[in-house]
């Protein structure tokens, strides 16, 4: 493995490589190419290459990648080989559907906790978790050792919540607000605003 | 405006300047500097003032950028000064917060139709909008002049969605599924899939 921390972008590109072998495996194919990687993501098999030589030495010229080797790889380098615990902040709609996908459970990632102001949100259970008030917010999230955090609040309060996650050790957040967090370099922001990437997208459509 | 399309990076990014001028401007505010919007932004001013610089002379050397006439011109560029409708298509957790989200209409985003295969989704009313079989969506897409799809099937069925949609006449896709999309060069898919983006941010937790 090499010194040299990777770029960013680069890092991004990892998880879509696992779900893409994930599917594979699923299949119960044992070996690929980047060859076909690229076909089936979109991007070149050069670039595949590229990326996974940035990590370590995977695949052999001619004989292509061992799947469950590259994924046991990549989940490594991913850091997950373990589960992480995950809090939601916000038990709107964003927030009820978070709290009831199995997608996350199914990756390792355990909804621990869920947090709204609304006293008739409180106490309410979605998916086997009760509702707490976020004023417990950052105490139990202190108490549990979670790390990451689902924000899905109005983007009026997005701010002041992260600040308090963050306080009480989150280090990386998956925020759904409509508004770009203002955080340490050591935390991590992942933003899913779905109306920014719509707007994305009408760039390239005639007007 | 300069004849060369600009790397699609940028582009990404003007949905992001445009949402933090509109902050500004409900603050009443009327001028910024490239420093000011980096700092809420956490982007270089450099950065910005480049960006903004190959779609434009937006602002000038010293006096900044008048917050109104800024926002008018990112809504021009990315095709803003008009209404777009949208299809929802899977109407479970996911689709259902998307046809709440308010978010949408305030940014010109008109839901206008909604689909699954499920025969008990069918019929009920989400939002003030029927939820048709997903048998009537190509018809649907293409009798409305949808351009524009958010999907939020399940990843085994999301392909073959996709090409329906798109044989239909929709170019840019919002993908909830756990899936890397297929499709045309001339069809844009933006990926919100909450798992890889929780995994691309555990690379940087401690294990």
């Amino acid at each position: 493995m090499t010194q040299k921390t990777p770029p960013d972008i680069v890092i991004g590109r990892l998880p879509i490589y696992l779900r893409a072998l994930n599917a594979l495996a699923d299949q119960k194919q044992e070996v690929t190419s980047s060859y076909e990687l690229g076909e089936r993501l979109g991007i070149s098999s050069a670039q595949i290459r590229k990326d996974l030589s940035q990590f370590g030495d995977f695949g052999k010229q001619g004989t292509g990648y061992h799947i469950s080797y590259l994924i046991e790889q990549i989940r490594h380098i991913l850091h997950l080989n373990r589960k992480w615990d995950v809090a939601i902040i916000g038990a709107g709609h964003v927030g009820q559907a978070l709290a009831n996908y199995g997608g996350f459970v199914d990756h390792g990632f355990v909804i621990r906790a869920i947090f709204d102001v609304d006293p008739r949100k409180v106490g309410q259970q979605i998916n086997g978790i009760t509702v707490q008030h976020q004023d417990k917010m950052g105490e139990e999230v202190r108490r549990q050792g979670i790390k990451l955090a689902m924000l899905a609040t109005p983007a009026s309060s997005a701010q002041e919540v992260a600040d308090t996650l963050i306080e009480a050790g989150v280090r990386a957040i998956l925020n759904y607000a409509p508004i770009t967090l203002a955080v340490p370099d050591e935390v991590k922001v992942q933003s899913l605003d779905p109306v920014t990437k719509l707007q994305h997208m009408t760039y390239y459509l005639e007007p």
